[in-house]
């Protein structure tokens, strides 16, 4: 009945095609690769009470209060410091889906372009789709975004950005080479559109030699929009993300956030102020890292052992995921209800590809199950998927 | 240079006239009537850390976890019942400035009407400009939104929103009779529009007889969304505000808000349900009513004083601030300046008319000071606005 009271842009909100998956997530019986979300056993949760409760007795005036809608000072300046900018060119947000929010607010109209990469992550389509905007997908390979593929995407659709997630992507799990970041940023300067690069698996590294320096790096004529997080690092339910990039975009990200929340949990952000300051991040991202490289090193094994010549992945040189691709003929999510039947859940790729493509395809995360049922759920999956 | 690629929203985007005004807040030589923040002296800070420390240690992985986008289940249906919905009526959202981000994503096409009351809470006019909506002002006088005028502005311009704040409005701390929200909700049907019914003060009550008494509950053909929130009988800095209304419209709030930010602060919303599912709210709400009580009357008394026969103010039986009209011939935004240099602060009330009115008025809070600065800082005032 009220439907006549929504706007265009409502017409075009997408339901999230994975959430669905969610619900298998806390059934005991059932093994998920399925989430996307951290391990809890990696969140600080004991420094992060001691710290909560400092700085709710002594600074409530702060961490209780509304606070300036760019961040707590001295947070902001710890980013810029990590991002190697000016604080002026940093702007806190509420996890980094705001920070697609706000962007896509701020640049799109209905009809912009923005390209992907086929797949990308769910919550970036989303963001864009519910402005109404035009989603048009770019190849990927081993190496990341097919240079070609781009050029050619720039060329016919004439994109306003291009949403990339060069370190150990979700759901690919790829990370794109150096060589291909300075190509992709040469096609951005010639076709003139910009670049949100999204970050936030670069910490997660389990692999000597990978490279991670970012885009944004070499951004000479302020074209990329950096995104980061600390949700994968400390805990994503203490909502902080972040936007660096140049000073004019970020102010008017400024004013779209006054509108979006005011500002973000204060609450949130003193606590992680607190735990930067004090140098702890350091050895918590090297405990991170060595908690999800043994889980990656127990997935990877399984697979090698069930799905060799079946299949092929991704290696997962960080992050929380592999990609899996099967035969043509194989359609993943024609077979989550029997896999979830034999105890194991997935999300079937589909849904990661804009262009409809991927149905042979699913992505898997390590980063949830202990290692016994690691190797169990490959197991079974082995099974659903067997000859 | 980055100005071409903005969207036709951010051309639209009104930074806020107010948060200028925010500088003078904390120098401790300017008696501040300015912020509109509550006082965290009437933050339960310590209850909050001990909750904190607890729900951090024992439950991380809800905690510090993403959570679900409609909320933490128990604290949303905490909500619904102090609101006498069902559940699935409601959503929580990153305080109550995301509920209005929200609403205005999925209800305002550029061009589409908002009625608002004048004056109105600049918050929600920011929301609905950064969608490209048109505003229109509704006259206000001591019982709240005139009906005639309300009706002649929906017959002129079809509104598809009609944005009021009944209880202790910000700014002009008005309570709306029962009668004219009677009327109000009949000219809604009439004319077809909606409802924000925005309530952040209605339980900050200093005087009996008052009836709060929300549209919300005789909207029984769901035009009605009402907001509420936390900030302000807790803490703004935990971040937590809900919608309440019908569940076709609140569905679509949900996936507006997977783009926005996928879920509020789990660490805040966990908090906050420890805190109201053990019932220390009631006793907090009370603490505070007291707390503001006695502000109230220390302003009210001093303003009698200094500007008896000078100007009105209204009564402030509720909410944070007092609004005060004097003489056509006084722009208060033209003394800000010698008020500062005189050691007083206040906001000049033209911004919060969307029709370039009120620039005889001005709003001031008495949530800030303690009482002796509070009769000092109206004493200040008078000598600037002294004949």
């Amino acid at each position: 009945m009220l439907e006549k009271f929504f706007s265009k842009d409502a017409r075009n909100f997408r339901p999230s095609a994975i959430r669905a998956f969610a619900k298998w997530i806390n059934d005991p019986n059932v093994i998920s690769f399925a989430g996307g979300s951290p391990n809890p056993e990696t969140f600080p949760a004991e420094r992060f009470a001691e710290i909560a409760a400092r700085v709710l007795r002594e600074r409530r005036h702060i961490s209780l209060q509304y606070g300036p809608t760019r961040g707590l000072p001295r947070l902001c300046d710890f980013v810029a410091a990590r991002c190697a900018v000016q604080s002026n060119e940093v702007i806190l947000t509420t996890g980094s889906q705001q920070a697609l929010d706000l962007i896509a607010h701020t640049l799109l109209d209905a009809g912009d372009v923005v390209a992907v990469e086929l797949p990308t992550y769910i919550g970036g389509t989303s963001s864009f789709y519910a402005r109404s905007a035009k989603l048009v997908g770019v190849q990927q390979d081993d190496d990341g975004i097919v240079p070609e593929s781009l050029a050619e995407v720039a060329r016919e659709n004439r994109p306003k950005l291009l949403y990339v997630i060069p370190n150990f992507q979700n759901p690919s799990g790829r990370l794109m080479s150096q060589r291909r970041r300075d190509q992709v940023l040469e096609i951005a300067r010639e076709h003139d559109f910009l670049i949100i690069e999204d970050d936030p698996y670069g910490e997660l590294v389990y692999v000597g030699g990978a490279d991670t320096t970012s885009i944004k790096s070499r951004d000479h004529d302020g074209r990329v929009l950096y995104l980061g997080t600390f949700s994968k690092i400390l805990a994503p339910g203490v909502r902080c993300g972040w936007i660096a990039g140049p000073q004019e975009p970020v102010e008017k990200f400024e004013i779209a956030k006054q509108a979006a929340d005011l500002c973000s949990g204060m609450l949130d952000q003193s606590i992680i102020d607190e735990y930067c300051n004090s140098g702890e991040l350091p050895a918590q991202i090297e405990r991170v890292r060595v908690f999800y490289r043994q889980k990656r090193a127990v997935m990877l094994d399984a697979l090698e052992q069930h799905f060799s010549g079946r299949a092929q992945w991704t290696p997962a040189d960080g992050g929380l995921f592999t990609f899996l691709t099967f035969n043509d003929d194989i359609d993943t999510a024609a077979r989550v209800e029997r896999a979830v039947a034999n105890g194991v859940a997935y999300v079937p790729g589909a849904p990661f590809f804009v262009d409809g493509s991927g149905r042979n395809t699913m992505r898997l995360t390590f980063a949830k199950e202990p290692d016994e049922r690691l190797r169990e759920g490959v197991e079974r999956l082995a099974r659903v998927f067997g000859s």
